[in-house]
Formats: C-alpha cells, sequence, structure tokens
C-alpha cells in the first residue's frame, strides 16, 4: 500500500525531506547549520542587505488539488516567493518551508512537492535549510519563507514612486486568470492541463532575475510584483507613494492567447487582464527618459517586453484613460482574501 | 455587530495591524524595508551569524480555542519561536507572521493575537517585519519565522555532546503535560485557567535568556529546548551527535506541583515528566567539570534551576537508570504530528 506520512511519523519524513535534499538539492555558501536543529543558522555576506518574505498557499483556496500535482504545486508556491524578493531587487538564497499535513497525505506528494520547490531554487543555488511539518485537520497548507540578498542601498520600495515618473508592466497580465477561467469552465481533455494560459496559472513564472537586473541600474523609483492583478498592484504602488496613476488602455499589452480566450469565455479580454490574475510579472515606474534603457535591460536579460503603460500622476487614485480621452477608474482592490 | 476580517478585508486588516505595531511594538535596529512590501530588508551586524526558524500553532491540534484567549495564544506561538532561537545562543531580532484566518475571525481576536506576540518580542527589542495573511478554509493556523543573531562562533548545535559530557535540564519539565492534563480532565471552573501548570500549557516560558548565557560561557557543547518532552529531545541530541545518554531516574527534578496533580489524575508523575510535554526548557550537555559554573550562571541570569540528571555515553540510544540499578529504554519518541 502507498506510504503515508502517518506511517513513518513526522522525524521519519524530515529523514526523508533531508536525503532527498541532500541529493537533488544545492549547498548554497553561508550556512552554518542547516535542517533538523532548533534554528538553522548562516554568515551574511558583508555589504549586503537582507530581504525576507513570507506567502502562504492553502488547499482550495489558493490551489484546487484536482488541477495541480504536488510537484508544480510545489513550484507555484516557491515561485510566488521568489517573485517577492526579485520585485525588491534581490535575489533569492534559503528557504524555510513550513507545512501542515493531513496525516494520509502520500509521503511521495511531499516528495515531489519539494522536487518542486528545487526545481525553482537550484537556478538561484539557494537551499532549504530548515522549516516546520505539522499535522493539518483539514487540507494541506504550505507556507515558505524566503530570504534574499541585494546589495546594500540597491532595494527598491513600491514608496518611490513620483508624480511624472513612467508606468511598465512585463509580459502580459491576465494570462493565469485566463488559464484558471479555462480550468473552471472545462472540460478537462488531456490537452487542458498543457494549455499556455492554463500552465499561467498552474505554474507561473516569475520575473526575479528581470527585477534584479533592472534594480541594478539604478534607475526604478518603485516595483512591486502583480499577485494581486495589475491594477491592485500598480495602487499597492500609488498607495505606498501617496501618488496617483494614469494607465492608457490602448498601451495595455494584451496576449493573443488571452484575447481568444475571451472570445471562447464571452468575455471582455480587458476583464481578463486588468481583474484578479496570478501572474507574478512585474509593475516598474521610473523616469520616462530611462524607458528605453530599462526596456532593452529586460529584453537583453530574459527577452520579456517591458511597456509603458502610463504615468505617475500627483493625483490620489488610478484612473484608465479610454480610447476618446473619457478616464474611468481603474478598479485598484485586486484579490483580497477575505472579502467576500 | 463584532467586525469580522471579512468586514475589513485584508488590506483593511494589514492597515490595522501595521498601526496597532506603530503603537504597540518596538523599532528594531537595522530595518530598511518594513511591513507593506514585497519583502521586508535588514541590515545585518556584521560579527554575527543569523538564526531562523519557523514554527507553526494550527487550531484544534496546538490549540482548543476554549482554553486559550487570543492574546495567550499570541504568546504562545512566539514563545516557541523565541525558545528555538534561545537554544541555539541567540537573541531574536525580527518576526514575520503567516496567519490563516476563516473570514468570520474577529478582528478584535487578530489584534489580541499580535499584542500576545509584542508582549513577547517587546523585552527582546524585536519587531514584527512582515508576514502574509490569507483565507482558511478550516480553522485557523499562525505559522511564525523569527530570525535572531548570535556573534559568530557562538551558536550551539544539538550536535557536539560528547561521551562523558553531563547532561543537565532547566526547571520542571512535565508541568506543561500536567496542565493539559488538567485542562482536558476539567470541570473548568473560575479557577483552572489560573492554575499555574494549566498557565504553564497555556502561555509557557521560554528559556532563552539562559540559553543565550549559557551558549556565551563557550563552555555548552549541545543544547535543544523541550518542546517535545525532555526524552524526545534528548533523544535528538544523541542522535545528531551519535551518542547515547544515561538519566538517572532520581535526580530528574519532579515539581511539587506535578506530583500533586500526578495524585489528583492518578498518574505516576514520571509519565507527565518523561512524556510529551510542551515545556521549552533546555536540554545541555557539558563537560562535567563545567556543570558547577553553567548552574551559577543559569541561577544568576534567572533564578533557574540547571539540574544534573546524567550524562552522555558511547553506546546509541537514551536509557533511565532506575534505583537498585536496572536499566530501562528512555522513550525516545517525543511527540510527532503524524503517528497515530
Amino acid at each position: 500500500m502507498a506510504e503515508r506520512v502517518s506511517d513513518i511519523g513526522e522525524w521519519g519524513l524530515i529523514r526523508r525531506i533531508a536525503s532527498l535534499l541532500d541529493m537533488d538539492g544545492r549547498r548554497s555558501g553561508g550556512v552554518t547549520t542547516g535542517i533538523g536543529d532548533d534554528a538553522a543558522s548562516f554568515l551574511p555576506r558583508p555589504g549586503y542587505e537582507l530581504l525576507v518574505t513570507c506567502d502562504s498557499m492553502v488547499e482550495g483556496l489558493h490551489y484546487l488539488p484536482a488541477f495541480t500535482g504536488s510537484f508544480d504545486r510545489g513550484r507555484r508556491a516557491m515561485t510566488l516567493n521568489i517573485s517577492d524578493i526579485g520585485a525588491m531587487g534581490g535575489e533569492a538564497l534559503y528557504a524555510l518551508v513550513s507545512l501542515g499535513l493531513p496525516a494520509d497525505t502520500l509521503v511521495a506528494d511531499v516528495e515531489e512537492l519539494y522536487r518542486g520547490f528545487l526545481y525553482e531554487l537550484n537556478p538561484f543555488g539557494a537551499s532549504i535549510i530548515g522549516g516546520n511539518l505539522t499535522g493539518s485537520g483539514n487540507g494541506m497548507f504550505i507556507d515558505i519563507t524566503l530570504i534574499g540578498e541585494v546589495e546594500q542601498g540597491k532595494a527598491v520600495r513600491r514608496s518611490g514612486a513620483r508624480p511624472g515618473d513612467a508606468v511598465l508592466v512585463t509580459g502580459f497580465p491576465g494570462r493565469a486568470a485566463a488559464g484558471l477561467q479555462l480550468l473552471l469552465r472545462g472540460p478537462h481533455d488531456a490537452g487542458l492541463a498543457d494549455d499556455p494560459l492554463v500552465r499561467a496559472y498552474t505554474t507561473p513564472s516569475h520575473r526575479a532575475r528581470v527585477g534584479r537586473a533592472l534594480a541594478a541600474t539604478g534607475y526604478v523609483t518603485a516595483m512591486t510584483d502583480t499577485s494581486d492583478g495589475f491594477p491592485g498592484d500598480l495602487g499597492h504602488v500609488c498607495e505606498a507613494s501617496r501618488v496617483g496613476a494614469e494607465v492608457i488602455r490602448e498601451d495595455v499589452p494584451v496576449d493573443e492567447a488571452v484575447r481568444e480566450a475571451a472570445l471562447l469565455l464571452g468575455r471582455d479580454p480587458y476583464e481578463l487582464v486588468l481583474g484578479e490574475s496570478d501572474d507574478y510579472e512585474l509593475v516598474v515606474t521610473c523616469d520616462p527618459r530611462h524607458v528605453p534603457f530599462l526596456q532593452s535591460v529586460a529584453a537583453g536579460c530574459a527577452a520579456v517586453p517591458l511597456t509603458h503603460v502610463g504615468r505617475i500622476t500627483a493625483a490620489q487614485g488610478t484612473v484608465m484613460l479610454l480610447p476618446g480621452g473619457r478616464k474611468v477608474p481603474l478598479d485598484a482592490a485586486g484579490f483580497d482574501h477575505f472579502r467576500r
């Protein structure tokens, strides 16, 4: 019979995970105490600030087990955190993984989850140095803390946008939203899981390398990732910077696949592009004179388009400029975990 | 009507928490980005290693809402983590708090939870610099990541115990186990919640200051906290150090209140002292010549008894020496979150 975590117990599972990390994980520099002690320890590099973020994924709320396997779920959970570190201009170093597991969870599923974490961490030479395992009565939760570093003084915050700055966005927001809608609509034939939009939802990409390269130029005034959807996260930048923003609808990049999906779903493509979407693209602001240079950095770093979509204003609030010059409020709510 | 998190939403709750932290929390040094950005950032002190630990508390599994209010629950969750940092010889600096909250959670309960966190962090000048809020379908979970520091080379691990070393323990293990049994037995009259043993379970103390003072002497060879019960955690030290241990039953400190509770509960007091117990005492090993000095350090630091209870052996496994010289296995299982 398939082995479950209740068969091998907490310490059995810790040993199993430690041996998987030994085999498949990287050994990142600076670690002085790894997994298995009261705390992990590491020696930070002189001249660097440390970045630290945490993000949770809860079964049934952030993912539907029927749609994502353990490996993809692990990739996705780690990607959210890598994206946050990259959105500050930093690079991932060390992860701590806290899992809440129902006792009947398959050991093989936990191992696949960790393989997913490593799939995302290994390219950075980053490692898992600690964590916590606990039972969970109802469904799994995955809570990851990721520690990164950035050269002292080079971190980019949400709070630095100034009136007159250009607003840019990487890639094509809305792809994940379109993928989720396709999943919810069904039918789930063999090809659906491999649809690029569905993949954008189940295993989104991060733009951490682009974020780091843009921050290193010193020209980015504010940056954040679009985990709450583009308008919501632009709203967070505006709130933190005490400014407003004006987005020109015709300049917002709409992916061809999103346009086709919208047609299929009978929806306006802008609903997908400007609604809640788990895309992990970056919203970037800078002096308009630096736009072409930053665009060339993004293109050179990862062939990612960095589209100029609007500008920061002194007026509070975010608005959308429609063709013909009419302004409408750009919904700044984003995704909210509690509102119904 | 009482305000619930669904009424004010995720960002409303974040604002509420940020303002509570502003008012009641400390501003610890080194923080360069606080709450509300993609990640927090701080500048580490030269000459120090960083320690990082995380621990979860899950409703119904680690606490029974009927027995502990939000403030005490917050204290307890933070104490577990402070204890881990102290058991490495370090001092707490920064916390990240990740909460999974059912949408009908009272805002006032979340605020009380944070007041509990601050109650434990403030004496260290430590602060909450980040975290995550998410919904949770079934019951609350609290996952805390705590970052601390220790002078470079001064961290004490579980892996340094050597044959011939003395085994010591702080305080009186088993008090939390006795408190939990009293709670489960009832009846819940007014006085029960204030019973010192019940308090030892609902709001345990940590020995972080003692751990730090002991580590600073340079004489501690291995240390861990007793979050899994004294025998279980001594077992973890032995496993990490590839040694065994012999504990003399007559030397194990038995609290007078635990003895009385055992009588009331119709149990052997050693079942409580040597079973699973959430005490957050410290297990310490050292060269036997340093025992009196370390005992004076513990007494001077926090008036905590540090009792010499046995010795490390070259043989694998932990055994208990009974009066008359008979040896029995000291159950090294401790508390396991998955075994049934």
